[in-house]
């Protein structure tokens, strides 16, 4: 049953050899890449707005000159990531930029805050996406939460499935968004142009406002840096690059450097020029389109385009999450079986890991995306200053060629983004205070988990100088519940081991079973010893394992060995077994963990 | 800590021994035993009005007649149980009586529905008690499904606890609640005969109503026999008496029809007198009170040993349940764990299971006791048909000294249990209908235990006849997982048990792992065969069953027996675990369900 629908939802098995690497180009790269940094735009300018809207209306143009500080710190970002990509050719993660340069714990709290952040990400994107569908269905905004985890289910889905096979598909919905902003911004541009736009829907620039301070202007350019996350992908993936892979790869960071800026900057001048206030119901995006065009088809095609973008963006989660995994995992900071390929070759562990994260993320915040953007964007420049950090001390260090500019860039990279984190930290302490609690944890458990690793990989390995004592016999502990077949065949096979010592165990809750059952196995077994363990408790865990121990001390003496062997009867059917006690079960378990003694099931397989 | 909680909440473990059974007084015995049936006055009469209303306020008088037949049948049911005692002094309740009278079938439709009825007891109850608290305090109201869970939580645990040592504290509550109730209507016809009460508040006696109808006259009668819940409880438990146990409860059996014609009758009357209409919030029993008595002490005293009694009643479910599903369990119809003595000598499944799906009812149905009321008279009048049925045919086999009277009394006794059963059907069939999908469908569950069970039983037995081949050898195979020091553990395992071949299995999932470790093996353990089993997608339970597959069908051959050793490491914390992929545990499960192979875990323990 289970596997059935296994196969149905995610397909049949790979081998390991189809996992052939496909080399995509640059159009194609561009497409499936900048899918999280150009869907930012669709939250980017409103969380501008967000901030302005708490001193007035009027104070919206200044939207317009923090628009322009987030275009500069865009410039700086993509200049540093554009020397990341050549220095590191086989992809520079932030997480291995920072170790290698800056070392083990930069790395980590930048590998943490990726990880974390990569949740985030499929958190945001979807919401924001189930925002773009419920702007424009109203009567969808109830469902809010069912509709976006729905998606994560579909991702997740799709991702366990192989989603790399079917990347040029998704292709098509970013250059169709691009396409829809374009014409949206055009058509706007157009309509204010041809003065069909009443003038005053909106304060003109520089007009004073009251009450507005440096601090609410500082706030306003940290939300809207969040339209900048996601730039860093491409840096990651450049070994999936045509060659030459770096050259490609920068091509790419900067077409999509370009495309994020013009978007952006329509977007915030659209949404000034005709005055958008955000609303709790209905997207800036949303409103924007709907006073340019009514809603009409191109309505619907933009809000349709920006719902998919942003869906496709929480792909990208998908893809980075588990390869950060993989990469954390190879490094022992957490657990193992992130590294292990699932069915279709997909690090299965991380994606489904990913998905319920995001899910849980989702239901906890009730969907409503604002509380989530900062603890993201935060999560999101950490690491950039990490990055940057790191390759400054790659230049100082290894100084090669023409390596002083390069210096400049990365520094006005790393300076930038540190105050953009610190400004986060200032300015909307309450919304991100818990990264400093959760990150210190995250990084204390990488280091218990690295520890426990390592202090196995010790115990495990077979060194010369240890010499143990060679076993000298075998004594078997057989516990038995009646004379039934089942303890014949655990018998029968015991026997056939030949061992210094057989002793059946039984323990009886009563005393008068007591001596009924040694009559019995008298005339059974006449060979075999039988010790019965009365107990008063009606517990057959803790006199057996005291009657192991005493077997044991003897044992230890002549260095004999202890197994106990568990006779078990497995039922025809599964469902069979919540008929019967599973005190097998039980004691194998205590035993193994308890116990140094070996423990053998002889199954007896019934036939009806 | 789970095992310290346990302590804290249930006691330490007590001996077999201490087991003692304490043998009650009439007294206590009135009290402990006849809580359900007398703690159904306070919903009897409101459920007679629920259906009364339908046809308007003047119908209310027709409660009157209504009443003398409940009580009539009261009379009946009293006299009839009279004989049960003294024909099973051991205790006859309606499964052990139906069953040995009527035979299998009869018997389990007894035992299927009293199992149910007692879940629904606890449920009816303690929705019912809870009720009584928030018709005093009409804050509580929004909380009643909390209320009434936490109730039977602390039921629970008191039961697992063990109740029956504090049973004397268990008897206060229910004389006061007697007490109470003969105050509120000793007082309420005192105001009537003083003549304080306005005489036209109710309809005359003999009032024509428009649109009453025989139907609607039966259901009613129908609902207020619900009164009636409970009466069986003292012949299940007459070993529990002093001696002459049949007599002594054959006396209390007659003290408890009588309280309980007295209480239901008074009730009956000051409800009809007052005129008081049920309502959703306020319980019926609670506006005599208040008429009565006004919001003063006494009222609270009312409701307050109402709610006390009523939550009482559900501690009968508590000890009826558990007996019968051991009598159940012991017939081999429902699991053996059931006749499992918990740490505190109490069948502890039988509670918790009890607890559970009471908890799962009141949930459902969001604690709205009137829904529940029918189903549960159906359920009782059913085995209250069947066991007096069973009397008949008890009489006229056996044919004992003055046998007619009794033959008489006990078939006046089936047929008015059987008419009250049949009206149910007829007169709220939408509400008991599930009775006939579900009691079928626990029959059929019951009997496909029964079956499963003896065919266990034959498997196991042992018969002369059945001679087996003895081992001749042993063959073991060890899947190994690299060079460590747990394989080492293993090997020198085996080793020591001196088996004819031993065969160690690697699994490579790429081919290149292949000759690197034949190699490494090759210089380790030069003198045990090493088999690779390259697994192109990348499971290792599938080539290593086929590989067992291969090997068992030689040594079948020769009769050799084949046993697979697992490596295993023990890491220091349980929570360690998590850190380590669990494939050991996955192999020996699939081996022992799939495979005739012994499965031998040697645990290597890990220091830190």
């Amino acid at each position: 049953m289970f596997s059935y629908l296994k196969r149905l939802l995610i397909g049949r098995p790979l081998k390991s050899t189809e996992l052939g690497e496909q080399k995509i180009s640059k159009t194609k790269a561009l497409a499936i890449l900048s899918s999280d940094a150009l869907s930012s735009v669709a939250y980017g300018p409103e969380q501008i707005l967000i901030v302005l809207i708490s001193v007035g209306v009027a104070a919206f143009w200044y939207s317009i000159p923090i628009a322009v500080g987030v275009l500069i710190l865009l410039v700086a970002l993509i200049l540093s990531y554009r020397q990341v990509i050549f220095a590191y050719p086989h992809g520079g993660g932030a997480y291995v930029v920072s170790k290698e340069n800056l070392g083990m714990y930069p790395g980590l709290i930048a590998g943490g805050s990726l990880l974390v952040d990569y949740i985030l990400t499929v958190a945001v994107s979807v919401s924001a996406g189930t925002d773009a569908i419920t702007s424009a269905f109203p009567a969808l905004h109830a469902h809010t939460v069912g509709i976006a985890v729905l998606f994560v289910i579909l991702i997740t889905i799709l991702n366990l499935r192989g989603v790399t096979e079917s990347a040029s598909i998704l292709a098509y919905p970013v250059y169709l968004f691009v396409l829809a902003l374009f014409i949206l911004i055009g058509a706007g541009i157009y309509q204010i142009a041809a003065g069909s736009v009443p003038p005053d829907l909106h304060a003109p620039i520089g007009t004073p406002i009251a009450g507005i301070s440096l601090f609410l202007l500082l706030r306003a350019f940290a939300s809207g840096s969040s339209a900048l996350t996601g730039v860093e992908a491409i840096s990651n993936a450049i070994p999936n690059f045509k060659d030459p892979a770096p050259n490609n790869a920068a091509k790419t960071l900067l077409a999509m450097g370009a495309l994020l800026a013009l978007l952006f900057s329509g977007i915030v001048y659209l949404a000034y020029y005709y005055g958008v206030a955000p609303k709790e119901e209905v997207t800036v995006l949303s409103q924007i389109a709907e006073r340019t065009f009514g809603r009409n088809f191109m309505y619907f095609f933009i809000q349709g385009t920006t719902a998919l973008i942003l869906i496709l963006a929480a792909n990208t989660g998908y893809s980075a999450f588990p390869l950060l995994a993989v990469n954390l995992a190879k490094d022992k900071f957490i657990p193992r079986m992130f590294t292990i390929r699932g069915d279709r070759l997909g690090y299965s562990n991380g994606i489904i890991f990913l998905g319920v994260l995001s899910i849980l993320l989702i239901i906890g915040f009730k969907g409503q995306t604002e509380h989530l953007i900062p603890l993201y964007a935060v999560g999101v420049f950490i690491p950039f200053t990490l990055a940057q950090t790191g390759m400054i001390l790659k230049w100082v260090r290894q100084k090669p060629r023409g390596w002083q500019p390069k210096l400049m860039i990365n520094t006005v990279g790393a300076l930038i983004s540190l105050v953009v984190s610190l400004m986060f930290f200032l300015t909307k302490f309450a919304q991100v205070w818990s990264v400093l609690v959760f990150l210190p944890l995250i990084i204390l458990l990488f280091h218990r988990i690295k520890k426990h690793y390592d202090a196995v990989g010790d115990q495990l390995r077979i060194t010369e100088c240890a010499e143990t004592l060679p076993i000298e016999g075998n004594v078997f502990i057989l516990p038995v519940a009646g004379v039934t077949r089942v303890v014949e065949n655990s018998l029968k096979y015991v026997k056939s081991l030949s061992p210094d010592q057989i002793i059946a165990v039984y323990v009886p809750f009563e005393r008068e079973e007591e001596a009924i059952f040694e009559e019995k196995w008298g005339k059974w077994q006449p060979d075999v010893r039988l010790v019965t363990l009365h107990s008063p408790y009606r517990s057959i865990i803790n006199p057996l394992s005291k009657f192991i121990d005493t077997v044991q001390r003897r044992a230890g003496e002549s260095n004999y060995h202890v197994t106990v062997v568990i006779p078990q009867f497995i039922p025809k059917k599964a469902w069979h077994n919540i008929l019967h006690n599973q005190s097998s079960l039980l004691i194998r378990a205590y035993l193994l963990r308890r116990r140094d003694v070996v423990v053998t099931t002889v199954p007896y397989h019934l036939t009806k």
